[in-house]
């Protein structure tokens, strides 16, 4: 079959998931291919904000927090994430950023790691994980005195290298689902067995995958994860990230973020600290009231999909469209010695399609970026281009790879 | 000289900080003391959260960041906040929460303090600090090695109780300037100069002063403070907080919560982590720009008093509103058992008035708010009134009294 423009054209047409686009506010001119850095603007952002700064915090000040309930918003607007990501209710909250969620959970799961047993001195992560992870990793190994083992996966999607990679001496497992650089997947539930196998703790960063891609974290029986609300949950520059524990760990474990939040009853002002019984106790400060109405309109956009298939279809949805960017893609790649590093399979591939050049892509993204179509740049020679299958169309992909 | 509510009106009138209150949306009909824990809602909030919303992230997506210079918002506001605390320019950065910037600066300040010369094996604080305050030092304490000693001031200004309750053992000294139940404040420059005579390391909390106290970290040379956004500096219900650190201290030490945007070059996305070289390094994840809009908002609020007597100014006015307070409360007091639990010299009162009832003070709070009076209650025996300088008149505290 040739594909055409009007073959584009007519997918969109077909796919019920397409009215979804209606809900963002999409700027005219250009073909947005970075929702997995910064997720669209919801249409119902602005109003939602302007309701809880003028009608609430405006009028009803202090009483705000009873009156609109702000004090249940992290749960309340947790309790949606969940949703996406096959978390119970009441298991998910939202707050602080994914870094400082990261090192709450990554000393919880320390603390779990280091009590199942035999000693265990090693925390594992991927030697190409982002940053922020390997960072919170190293601050967290100095903390406990336990040791960061940094591991190298097979690029095409190292499912099954994680159980040869990890040992009796590992405590924990921190692995990102989708790797930022690559778009690579691993896959949540059979590496999940495999570090409990071992009899290890799993630590999950959700960051490109929440909002993108089917999780279920209960099925897998996942141990603790954390994920990010600006991404593909639409949440604005800067919202606040999520956390996520298994509810048979509630109460087994400590995290040494203490703040009054986090407290089994934080209005008594107890002078000793008493973690709230479950997911409460990664609470740390006063919830950000504004933000967290603005991260509940974007991840209001996703569960928008759930009369139409939910994640499932989202899902498929995102892999057709990357599949078309790849296609559309390899005959330039072949012309213009770039290389595509996302997995080719589906199984394998998140959100997104990473180009390779081996001179650098920084010119390529700029470049692109000129001619209308908005992908992003990671040092020294990646250019990511992120699908977002609540706006993105088949016919942007076909412009973009024009 | 008899006051009566006309003499108010006239204070009112005459005192060109009145005009401060235009910059507020104030609700009908009630009378707000409760500023000390959440600030009203600045008039230029609502438009300028919309601006960022629609306009930046709307129109320009992942763009803003660059454009709009979203990624050093956190110094800019930092620097704002900066004028109000005696901080140099780029010493003061917005991040995270309270409770977290505490946790940095604490463990910053025990590496600082167990580098000092001989062993010292202490964190003083106060046993009647907020909560999260001895929450985040016994954790700290836990983390160090260090033990946590608490001390009780004289609750009618403690300055000089300070130097005889610490000596060699004092690694830290965390001190909170205005006390949340009490209202009453420490001398932040002679309990500084004691903390160090004693070769102790001193961390400000700054909670109840950032934007109602003169407060000057570079004269007192103290080492660490952090404070809050969305009391006195009316950025909203869990604005984001803010940190300094003295220059000198500047990479010199470090802190665990290492995130990207900590991180010397966050853009060179480097595995190993690098501190950037001063209090960026209090940075951890993506700034909260929808937040930050907002906070902006509020700390401008109280930057507007500058042409007017700043700071010093604002504080004359806050005392002569709770010292007409007092005056109308205390005979109301003789009436119902109720006492005045905030020091009566205004050296030692912060901006806000606290009375305590021997059986409890819920009802008088509840009563109060039944009446359009608007404080707080802090379990269980303290009802508590703040003053902002900003928005409070002389006639809304007669009302009140009445």
């Amino acid at each position: 079959m040739t594909v055409t423009r009007e073959t584009c054209a007519l997918w969109d047409e077909e796919d019920p998931l397409s009215a979804l686009r209606e809900l963002f506010m999409l700027p005219e001119g250009i073909i947005y291919l970075d929702g997995n850095s910064l997720g669209a603007l919801p249409r119902a952002t602005a109003s939602a904000v302007a309701e809880v700064i003028t009608a609430q915090w405006g009028s009803d000040l202090i009483a705000g927090w009873n009156t609109h309930d702000w004090l249940h918003m992290p749960n309340r607007v947790g309790d949606k994430i969940g949703r996406l990501i096959g978390a119970s209710s009441g298991d998910v909250v939202v707050a602080d950023s994914t870094s400082i969620n990261l090192y709450k959970v990554l000393m919880a799961a320390c603390e779990l790691g280091s009590t199942t047993g035999h000693p265990r001195g090693e925390i594992v992560t991927e030697r190409g994980n982002f940053p922020t992870d390997l960072y919170i990793a190293n601050s967290v190994a100095e903390m406990t005195g336990l040791t960061v083992r940094l591991v190298d996966f097979d690029g095409q999607g190292g499912d099954s290298d994680v159980a040869s990679l990890i040992d009796e001496r590992t405590a924990v497992v921190l692995l990102t689902h989708v790797d930022y650089r690559s778009g690579r997947v691993l896959d949540l539930a059979s590496v999940t067995a495999a570090v409990h196998e071992h009899g290890a703790v799993i630590v999950w960063d959700l960051a490109h995958s929440a909002g993108a891609m089917v999780v279920d974290l209960m099925a897998a029986g996942a141990d603790f994860a954390v994920g990010c609300g600006y991404k593909f949950l639409n949440g604005g520059p800067g919202a606040p990230a999520f956390v996520w524990m298994h509810p048979d760990h509630a109460g087994t474990v400590t995290q040494p973020l203490r703040g009054w939040l986090g407290h089994a009853a934080p209005f008594e002002f107890d002078p000793l600290y008493r973690p709230a019984p479950g997911i409460d106790a990664f609470q740390v400060g006063t919830p950000p009231i504004v933000s967290l109405a603005a991260l509940e309109c974007g991840v209001d956009t996703v569960l928008a999909a759930e009369p139409l298939g939910g994640m499932t279809a989202l899902r498929s949805r995102s892999l057709a469209l990357s599949s078309l960017f790849i296609a559309l893609a390899d005959p330039v790649c072949e012309r213009h010695t770039l290389a595509v590093m996302t997995p080719r399979s589906g199984a394998h591939r998140g959100s997104q399609v990473s180009l390779t050049h081996p001179e650098g892509a920084y010119p390529i993204v700029q470049a692109l970026i000129a001619r209308g179509v908005v992908g992003d740049y990671r040092a020294p020679d990646v250019a990511r281009f992120g699908f977002s299958p609540l706006y993105t169309r088949f016919v942007d992909v076909w412009d973009a790879g024009e």
